[in-house]
C-alpha cells in the first residue's frame, strides 16, 4: 500500500490530473470511478489506483488487472476532487486520423474552433456518440479533451467516438471536400435554416467558440451556412447546445432516408 | 471608496456570491460585468460596484444610476473570480407567478426535475429565451438559478425569461394540464421518437435529472413520454442538450404551422 504523497507514481498522476502539458507530454490522461474503468477497452488501462477503503468494501474488480492500494489520505489529495470515488484509472489516450474517420463510412463530421470550454468539448463528443458520428476534430486551440472535467463530461464517449486535434483547421475541410463531404457552418449569418438545409450525403458541421463564434477563414470554406432560428434578445445557443440541435438535424434526415 | 474588506456592504456581497441561503433570504443576487449591467432592467439594480482601476478606465457608465467605487484589492477577493471584471451588480430576483406564464400566450413550458448542474439549468434558460418559451418551472432541490456560476450561463436570459421555483411539480404539471398544456416527459424508456411527436397547442416538456432521469410521480403526470433516439452505448444526452432538443422540436413545428 502506498502511504506517502511523495510516492513516485502518485506524483506522476497528480501532474496528470492538473496538468494539460503532463497529458500531452506522456499521452496519458485520467478518469475517476468505477464505471468508467468497467467500460473502457483493456489495451488502454495503464494503472488502477484504488483507495484503502474502497479496497475494504469488496468492490469486485476483474481480476486480470492489477491494482495499486493508496492510504485514504494520499488517494484524497491526488485526485483533487471533493468526493473522490475510490478507483483511478490511468488510461493511454487512443489515437485517430482523419482517414479512420473517412473510412469509418460513417456520415457525420464535427469540427470544433477554439472551445474553450471543456464542458463543451466533452459534451459535444458525447452528442457525437449519440448520433454515430465519424469523429470530432478540435483545432488545437481547443479545450483539453483530457482534463478530468471533460472525461466526466463525455460519459464513456472518450473511449468510443474518434477525435483529432487538427493544427489548421482549414486544411481539414479542405481534405473532407475532396472526399465529398459537405461542409456546413453553424453562422449567425447563415441564410438556411437549420432545419430546411440539404446536409448531402456526408455532412461536416463547424462549431465557432462560445463568444466569438467561427474565424472567417473557417467559414470561407463551408459550402453553407446554416442558422439556428432565435427569439428574444439572445446573440447565440450555448456551443454544446447549438452543436447538438445542428447534429440531430443531420441525423433526423439520415434516419428518415 | 472603500478600502476594507470588513466594509458591510462588502461583506454582505461576498455573502451573496458564496451563498445560496443569502440568496434565498435576501431575494438578491450578484453579477460580473458591464453587459449584464447594461442590459438589466434599472429597477431591478440595487447596488452597483466597480474597481477603483475600472472607474480610471473611464467605462462610461449611465449617470442616473449611482455606484460604490472599491479598491481593486477588495474588489477582486470579494468577487472570488480568477479574471474580476472590474464591475459588480447587485440585483432584485425577479419574480414569477405560474399564472403570468400561462397568460402570455406563449406556447412552450419547460419543467426541470432536480437538475443538479449550475451550469445546465442556466443553460436551459438561454435556450427557452432562444424558442420564446412560457417559461422554465424548476424542482425546489434543482441548482440555484443565482449562483454565479448559473448567472454565466444564462447570458442574459435571466432578465427575460419567466422562470419559477416549485415545491411539487406534479401540482404544476396537474395546473398546466387543465389549461390544455401537453405534457411529454422525456424518457429513455418513451416510446414516441421525439420528432415524430404530436406536441399540440401548447407543450410542457419535463427534464429529469441528469443522473436518474425523471421520477415516476412526475413521469406518471405526462400524455406522451417522447425519446430521443441514440448509437452507440450512451445511456443519455447531456440534460441541458437534450432540452434543447426538445425545445427546437417543438419550436419548429411552430415555426411551420
Amino acid at each position: 500500500m502506498i502511504t506517502s504523497f511523495s510516492n513516485a507514481g502518485i506524483k506522476a498522476v497528480s501532474a496528470l490530473i492538473a496538468k494539460h502539458k503532463e497529458r500531452k507530454a506522456t499521452g496519458l490522461f485520467t478518469a475517476e470511478g468505477k464505471k468508467i474503468f468497467l467500460e473502457a477497452p483493456k489495451e488502454l488501462i495503464r494503472d488502477v489506483y484504488i483507495s484503502e477503503s474502497f479496497e475494504k468494501g469488496q468492490p469486485d474488480l476483474p481480476e486480470d488487472i492489477p491494482y495499486t492500494v493508496v492510504k485514504d489520505e494520499v488517494f484524497a489529495r491526488m485526485c483533487d476532487t471533493k468526493t473522490p470515488q475510490g478507483i483511478l484509472t490511468v488510461f493511454q489516450q487512443p489515437v485517430y486520423s482523419l482517414e479512420d474517420m473517412l473510412q469509418s463510412g460513417k456520415r457525420l463530421f464535427v469540427l470544433l474552433e477554439n472551445i474553450q470550454d471543456p464542458g463543451n468539448a466533452g459534451t459535444v463528443l458525447r452528442t457525437a456518440e449519440g448520433v454515430g458520428a465519424a469523429g470530432v476534430i478540435l483545432s488545437r486551440d481547443s479545450a483539453d479533451l483530457f482534463s478530468p472535467k471533460t472525461i466526466r463530461s463525455t460519459m464513456g464517449s472518450i473511449f468510443r467516438v474518434p477525435y483529432l486535434y487538427a493544427e489548421d483547421l482549414c486544411s481539414i475541410a479542405k481534405e473532407l471536400k475532396k472526399a465529398c463531404v459537405k461542409t456546413c457552418a453553424a453562422h449567425l449569418a447563415g441564410n438556411e435554416p437549420y432545419d430546411q438545409a440539404d446536409y448531402g450525403e456526408r455532412t461536416a458541421l463547424f462549431i465557432g467558440n462560445e463568444g466569438k463564434g467561427l474565424t472567417g477563414q473557417l467559414t470561407a470554406e463551408a459550402d453553407l451556412l446554416v442558422r439556428i432560428p432565435m427569439e428574444g434578445k439572445l446573440e447565440s445557443l450555448n456551443a454544446s447546445v447549438a452543436a447538438g440541435i445542428l447534429m440531430y438535424a443531420v441525423y433526423r434526415k439520415d434516419r428518415s432516408i
